[in-house]
């Protein structure tokens, strides 16, 4: 297991500088974000990259397959584009938050246009998805990581809630094209997420640290904490992925205003000893 | 089933006031709290909803129980009290809220003192506790309702944050003595769900319904709605209930600021017409 730097933990760094943090810090890979790519360059990011000697833990983030109709098609079509992107960079996988209820957005009140309450139609449409997109994946050499939210993100983001449900679903597909995401903000208070996470084995594509602040700020998506600096109790959890089998990198990937506003290479060296501190077993 | 007033709906009404107004707009049930029973006093609270002919759908709540050392043998005879009040209501069940984190409280930034993230040892803190009130309250012809509530809250509230896991740990008691509440808005996320409500069967000892409001509000207590108002699909919640056995009361439990600043009538009346609309099947 090695330390990775998801970008949006250093929002504020473009591609070229997240990679040259890295290297000034002495990390061996970086995770993605495909607004940051296109600002970049898909071309210049490659480049950058490989020329810096990175791995790319992933690229964050395809899905949002639950609309229907025309939107379902769109979607599709983004996420193709999303799955060449990662095969460009030679992304260990690419990242899918799979989308919430049709209509519903972040931040924004109900009743919305499309809106639907039906969960079960909305997981449905992303299995038909999946049955679309892992071969395309496939013949990319591309892993799609399946990514359970924390369920307060079911209505706007996520429809799918536990490890053990995204796990489910994974199973439809070859194991080298789709996979899951363990990210501890989204799975601590799992009463089954040991089981779940010794069953997923090999599944496992991606492990994802933060911390889960208490309490929760006004915007919830903000809650990710550096690690220590909330409730998660991280030994027991990084002991069971890598107990599974997991021995990919290990990536810091926190949404957090205070953490934004810092001195990006402060960011970088609290997250580096946090790890030491409390992310390894 | 038949519906009932959860009292912290209409949060000012005292009991003499909710068990009025439950008689006024012809419900035959109401839920009570603990802090309004002693407010109006037991023997009082006794006897106006034996003069009123209401059931007692549920007394509201025991719990609490994660923490270690005196503070659990405190919690213990809390429990106890709240299961003789429960028998001299004769209430339908005495919902439990387990309790969170040791030393984590609502809104309260950490750290706390006592603060522990062990939330393996919280929950077994649970199951010894279970396994010293479920006699008790067995002997007083009380049922325990075991209540998972939605992880946003495992960290100061309960750490049960499934039906599932809710269900297995009462399996250990007779059913008689300790079952699970399904409350739509702590399980309506949960892709579990409707397997374990059929696997829950007879244990159900209450049925809560409110919706699930998007976004929620800055104070996450209070992100409970009428029935309607927000992203819950009811009906095929309540058919699964009713088909594992449920024949019980529906209690309608809202925490929300704009329902608690409205006309107490007004809240039963609309309560009642969303009963109808949307929760029945």
């Amino acid at each position: 297991m090695s330390l990775s730097l998801n970008q949006w933990t250093t929002r504020h760094w473009s591609v070229a500088e997240a990679v040259d943090g890295c290297v000034r810090h002495g990390l061996e890979a970086v995770g993605l974000w495909r607004e940051k790519v296109a600002e970049q360059g898909l071309a210049q990011s490659v480049k950058l990259v490989r020329e810096a000697g990175l791995r790319v833990s992933s690229l964050c983030r395809g899905g949002f397959l639950t609309a229907g109709g025309e939107a379902f098609a769109r979607a599709l079509d983004d996420n193709r584009r999303a799955i060449d992107e990662a095969a460009e960079l030679s992304a260990a996988c690419l990242v899918m938050v799979v989308g919430g209820l049709p209509g519903v957005r972040p931040g924004e009140s109900l009743p919305a246009a499309g809106f639907s309450r039906d969960v079960s139609g909305a997981r449905e449409r992303v299995a038909e998805a999946l049955a679309e997109l892992a071969p395309y994946a496939g013949e990319r050499g591309v892993k799609l990581a399946l990514e359970p939210l924390h369920p307060i993100y079911c209505p706007d983001r996520a429809v799918l809630s536990t490890l053990g449900q995204a796990l489910d679903l994974s199973l439809a597909h070859p194991e080298e094209q789709v996979g899951v995401v363990v990210d501890t903000f989204h799975v601590w208070w799992d009463p089954r997420v040991f089981e779940d996470i010794a069953r997923a084995g090999r599944r496992i594509a991606s492990y994802q640290v933060c911390d889960y602040l208490h309490p929760l700020p006004q915007d919830i998506l903000l809650g990710r904490g550096m690690m220590g600096d909330g409730v998660i109790d991280f030994g027991p959890i990084t002991r069971a992925v890598l107990d599974a089998g997991y021995a990919g990198d290990v990536e810091v990937e926190i949404f957090n205003a205070d953490v934004w506003a810092a001195d990006p290479d402060e960011v970088v060296a609290t997250m580096k000893a946090r790890y030491d501190e409390v992310v390894l077993p």
